[in-house]
C-alpha cells in the first residue's frame, strides 16, 4: 500500500509493514499513483491535486475540520479525521479562555506592559455561571469535565436541540461557547438577533470557524455594551488583518486560530498516523470515518 | 455584645440579635469599649488603635492571612480567620495564570495590543505535568480538584515535609505553586539555591506573600532562561513601583494582589460574618479559630 503523507521528521520515522510512505511539502508530492493520503500542512493547490491521484481509496486528514476536503473528494473515496487529536487541547484553551476573562487577567496584561499596578474588584470565578456549549460534541464534553469542577453549569445545545429550548438556553447564558463546524447551516449563525437574546454582560467564546459570527454584529453588541466580551481564536476575516476594529476591543481576546495546537502536535500526529496505518494493514476499521453527509 | 465592623453598605444592613454593631471606615471609628472587632479595610494605625480598646475579648480577620494581627493581638484576646471567604477564589486564579501561560494568552494578548496575527507551535496543556504546591493547606486542595481533570499531576509540600524530598519533588517540578503564608520561616524560601535546583523551564507560580521570592534571585533565572516563567500575584516590593524590571519581562505575568477578590466579595464577607455573629451569640464557636502559636 502506498500512502503519502506530510513530508515531516516525525512522520519521516515511521515504519509501517506494508506501507510504502511517500513525502509531500506544502507544494510539492512525488508522482504517481496512491492508495491513501494522509493530508496535513498541503497547501489548497497541492491538496486538491492530490485528492484527484488515481487509485486513491482512502484520505486521513489529520484536522478536526473536514469542510476543506469535502468539497473536493472524489466519488468512492473513504475520509477519515482525527478528532482525537485535537479534541483535548482545544478544551482546554477554551477553559483557559474563560478563566482568563473572569479572572481579568488580560486586562492585567494591559497594565503590566505599562508598568501600572492597577487593582480592581471588577473579577469572578465560573461559580454558578450559566455556560452553554452550542456545538456539544467530543470537545463539548472534555469542556465539561474541566469546567465542572469550577462551578459552571453547562447546557450543551446541538443541531437537533428545538429552537425555542436553544433561545431559552441562550437568554440565560453568561458564557456561549461555538464549538460548531462550518458548514452552510451555521454560517452567520450569531447574528444580531441571537446576540440581543443574551443576557447583558454576556461573554462569547469562538473556538469553532470564524464565520460562525457575524463580526459586525458582534462589533455592535461590544461597543453598545451588550456584550461583556468575547474570547476568540478563529474570526471572520481570518487571518485578522491589521487595523481591524476587534484588535482594539479591550474586553476582546484573541488568538491566532491554535486552539488545537501543542508543541507536541506533529509527533502526535504521526503517531496517530502510525496506529492509523496499523489498524489499515490488519484489515481492521480505523476510527474516525466520516459518513456520508456527514458535516463534521 | 458591640462589635466593630467595617463602615461598608453589605454590613451595614447586618442584623443580628444580641448584636449591636459599630462602624469604622479605613482611618476612624466611634468611641467605646467593643467585645468583638471585625477587621477588614482598617488602615494600620485604625488597626492598632482598635486592637487595644479595652474590654476586648475576640477579632474576626476576614483575611486568610494573619501575620498583621497577630504582632499586634493583645493576650488573651481570641483570633478567627476567614479562609473560606477567599481560599476557592484564589485557587481558580491560580489556575487561571498557569492555564494562560500553558496556553501563550500573555503573548497572544501582546500581539493583541500590536495588532498582529502571529502563530506559534510553542503551547502546551497540564497534561501531565508535575505540580508542585508548596504549602498545600486549604487553597492547595481545592486548586488539586481544579487541575486533576486537566491532567497535572500534584504534589503537596508542607512544612513537615522532609528536606530531602522536598528537593526531589521540586527537580522533577513542572511548575512550583507558592501558597505560603509570610512567616519568619517562609520569608525567602525560594531564594537562588531552590531556583538552580528546578529542571531548566520550570515555572513557578507566587499566590502567596511577595517575600516568599528573593526577587533579584527570580528575575536572574528569568533572564539567564533557566525558568520558563513566573505569574506572581504578590511581589517583593508591593505594589510594584513603575519601572521594575519584573514588569518588563514577557515571560512573567502579574496580577495586583487580587487573587481572592471578587465583585461579590464584600456581601461575601458581610454573610461571612451574619453567620460568625450568630453562632457566637447561641454561644458555638464559629469556625477559623487560629491556636496560639499557628501561624496561618
Amino acid at each position: 500500500m502506498r500512502v503519502l503523507v506530510p513530508d515531516l521528521s516525525e512522520f519521516r520515522e515511521l515504519r509501517v509493514e506494508g506501507v510504502e510512505l511517500g513525502f509531500f511539502s506544502r507544494d510539492e508530492a512525488p508522482p504517481g499513483n496512491a492508495d491513501g493520503l494522509v493530508l496535513w500542512f498541503a497547501s489548497p493547490g497541492l491538496r486538491r491535486e492530490l485528492l484527484g491521484r488515481p487509485g486513491l481509496r482512502w484520505v486521513l486528514t489529520l484536522t478536526a475540520g473536514i469542510e476543506h476536503v469535502t468539497r473536493e473528494l472524489p466519488p468512492g473515496v473513504t475520509l477519515y479525521n482525527a478528532h482525537r487529536l485535537h479534541d483535548r487541547a482545544v478544551a482546554v484553551h477554551t477553559a483557559a479562555g474563560m478563566l482568563t476573562a473572569a479572572r481579568g487577567l488580560h486586562r492585567f496584561r494591559d497594565a503590566q506592559r505599562a508598568g501600572r499596578w492597577e487593582t480592581t474588584m471588577d473579577l469572578g470565578t465560573l461559580d454558578g455561571k450559566q455556560v452553554v456549549i452550542w456545538g456539544y460534541g467530543h470537545i463539548g464534553k472534555i469542556l465539561e469535565e474541566l469546567l465542572t469542577p469550577f462551578g459552571a453549569r453547562v447546557t450543551g445545545i446541538r443541531s437537533r436541540t428545538p429552537e425555542d429550548e436553544r433561545d431559552a438556553a441562550l437568554s440565560e447564558a453568561d458564557w456561549v461557547v461555538l464549538l460548531l463546524p462550518s458548514t452552510p447551516e451555521t454560517k452567520g449563525i450569531v447574528n444580531a438577533e441571537v446576540l440581543a437574546r443574551l443576557g447583558p454582560g454576556a461573554w462569547i467564546s469562538n473556538q469553532g470557524r470564524g464565520n460562525l459570527i457575524d463580526t459586525d454584529a458582534l462589533l455592535a453588541a461590544l461597543t453598545s455594551g451588550h456584550l461583556g466580551g468575547a474570547v476568540l481564536d478563529v474570526t471572520d476575516p481570518e487571518p485578522l488583518p491589521e487595523g481591524h476594529p476587534l484588535w482594539a476591543q479591550e474586553n476582546v481576546i484573541i488568538t491566532p486560530h491554535i486552539a488545537s495546537t501543542t508543541a507536541d502536535l506533529v509527533a502526535r500526529g504521526a503517531e496517530y498516523t502510525r496506529a492509523f496505518l496499523s489498524e489499515m494493514t490488519a484489515g481492521r476499521e480505523p476510527e474516525g470515518r466520516v459518513e456520508a453527509g456527514q458535516a463534521y
